[in-house]
């Protein structure tokens, strides 16, 4: 295919400056796997004492890496994570299981852990066998590479066909001693015959207990990466970690949720994540502009969370947008086929500070030329109140363009 | 926007030779609702005793058409259909139920029966005020030109921006009499920023109790329309509507399902709205391939179905197809997200003839080129076993092209 990789208009303009968190060293190298002169694997080091906490994708047929993140989760205890891009290591068999334990016992050598502390992910192609020993054997020697500082590599050795590396970082008060949370994402982006798939990599200096940690991030990840969505396509290698090593100056280790010092780590945890998330959505194949939509006056938050994203996901309002056509009757659509309770004669419909619908039919002071005018904004906000009852959801999305068939049809030509 | 109504590749060369009804007469005119310089108007007047039977989208904010339909469809008497295209009535409020009290009393009138005996259905845009002030009048100077053979009229009436009209017709033997049935629908064209509505009407000359009627539409209408999909997107306005006027010559009245007349009947109902689901997604909004999905294999049929759906509604699938990439990785993500039980070990994948996977990986025989080749059919078939259990299920869809997202995105450009 020809470029099709045309930085996304919702990069930013600076990559954050990311710190050092103790205990925490990244290397990455050029191991071929798919891509050319590129870095595409990528190991973080995590001193002794480091916990993990995560959530996977619930597609029934996950990829190898992810079975095996899944049973380390178990007990929580991490040293070690390597990453790579362009092989997806789904649907690969035994073979696929094969290339995982061979991962996991030459980053153990490498790093000096058990096999059971290295977590691994693997996002590309999904269906070619994936031959680990042309990496494994660069785990020995990136290892003393590996530094504090290399956010850079680490983030761009993950990238699929993402046009830019995807970093967040921030801050918590922790009683005595300030912890910070930084982390990396990948996502949306393809050129080749993969899919959509979204990884993230959070790692903290704080000290936490793993259960609150697990639960935190579940938590978390619900109301953040499950509240996005480019294309209704769940990927087979969906994964999201979250490391602490305790490691921060004067580390007061949280082991109750209920605690101002837990409520401030959630907090910060919950911006990274938010952070991380929306800038996946920024990334979306092949977007034009990025979108908010606020579902109101749901049964409950779980009916809203359906409403919002039968909106999110409907191709049919996603190419309006891509118009700039304030083609409102599609949200009224979009409603009506999520099959949660909606009342049709007090539905309320927003674009931006535009009341466009109210009482079941059209605003009396709206236009259509006020609603076309809104439309050439670049960021996009729709507002829905079904009126029903107080449940409501946000989750964010991106419009649906001739880039997006590019990206994921063009390919061979 | 330009003119994008090119003809779909899978427009039948010729229009079906339809048949007369005994008690069924059609005519057609230009109100101007929305469309210059065509018919978009449709009134079917059915002689006294006909029986109707139906089903409605299920949509929660359904249009005012859709509701009145289902009120009549409790009693299941009919006189006459009067169709719109151009405005679907839908979130239009209490002027929408106006606007079909208005309709179905003016078509009472021009026909001589009750208004409850009027079936009614609009179709086009969402969220415009329908003013039936502009139309109703034309009813009575129209009830006396209807006739029998008026089919291409009615058909084309009822389109929106259809790139073809979409008829089908059968015979059945019932006992002594051969009865006929016949029908159109439209679906999936687009122009003006409304939604792909999809409607239906089928005549047969056959006496059959409406219970039994209603009882075998509901049953086909979920192996034929509620197993097609473009794009996801449930209109507020679907309609499948069956009206039995019982004027066959000899006609035996089938009272009971299971007797051999009514297998009869069944079967060759099931051919009609067979053939005239499948010709609406051949008229897909830009499709470039017309795609078969077989599923088995898993644990009940309902599961299959949800499965079949999940990869027909898959975007980055349906963008592959429109690619003729052999994406055989896309599928196996469509499956897993289903959420239905799968055993990735022993999934198999068929395209056309061609074995892709099997046993949770890519098949030793099978190569790129082959699947390559196979894909540059205009008619694609996927077929995929889940190894769980019996359960089975087909659907028909189309690719997701650029000429999707020119319907749906480009009108204002």
């Amino acid at each position: 295919m020809a470029s099709i990789t045309e930085i996304s208009p919702f990069a930013p303009k600076h990559l954050p400056q990311m710190p050092t968190i103790g205990g925490v060293r990244f290397a990455a190298a050029e191991a071929g796997i798919k891509y050319k002169g590129r870095k595409d694997l990528m190991l973080a080091i995590l001193d002794e004492g480091t916990t993990a906490a995560g959530t996977t994708t619930r597609s029934r047929t996950c990829s190898a890496s992810v079975l095996w993140c899944r049973d380390q989760l178990r007990h929580g205890r991490a040293r070690a994570l390597v990453v790579n891009s362009g092989n997806a290591n789904a649907f690969t068999g035994q073979k696929g299981s094969d290339a995982v334990e061979m991962t996991a016992h030459a980053a153990a050598t490498a790093v000096g852990c058990d096999p059971q502390e290295v977590y691994i992910s693997s996002t590309g192609v999904i269906g070619e066998p994936m031959d680990a020993t042309g990496f494994v054997d660069l785990l020995a020697a990136l290892a003393p590479k590996a530094t504090g500082d290399n956010w850079q590599d680490a983030s761009a050795a993950i990238m699929t066909t993402d046009t830019y590396p995807k970093l967040a970082t921030t801050t918590a008060r922790v009683g005595g001693a300030t912890v910070k949370i930084a982390g990396f994402a990948k996502g949306s982006g393809m050129i080749a015959p993969d899919m959509a798939t979204m990884l993230a990599y959070i790692f903290t200096d704080a000290a936490i207990e793993q259960s609150v940690l697990q639960a935190m991030t579940s938590e978390i990840v619900d109301k953040t990466f499950n509240c996005i969505t480019v294309d209704s396509d769940t990927s087979t290698s969906d994964t999201v970690l979250v490391f602490a090593t305790g490691r921060a100056d004067k580390a007061q280790k949280i082991t109750d949720a209920a605690t101002p010092e837990a409520k401030a780590f959630r907090e910060a945890l919950h911006t990274v994540l938010h952070d991380l998330a929306l800038s996946i959505v920024k990334d979306g194949e092949g977007l034009s502009k990025f979108v908010t939509i606020d579902v109101t006056g749901a049964e409950n938050d779980r009916a809203a969370h359906r409403i919002a994203m039968a909106m999110a996901n409907s191709p049919i309002l996603k190419a309006a947008i891509a118009g700039e056509d304030p083609n409102w009757g599609r949200v009224v659509m979009a409603v009506g086929k999520a099959g949660e309770a909606a009342d049709r004669d007090k539905l309320a419909i927003r674009f931006g500070p535009h009341l466009v619908a109210e009482n079941g039919m059209r605003a009396p002071g709206y236009t259509e030329e006020t609603g076309a005018d809104y439309m050439k904004s670049p960021e996009i906000h729709i507002a829905v109140d079904v009126g029903i009852a107080d449940g409501k959801a946000t989750v964010w999305t991106c419009d649906l363009t001739h880039g997006y068939i590019s990206i994921n049809a063009d390919y061979r030509s």
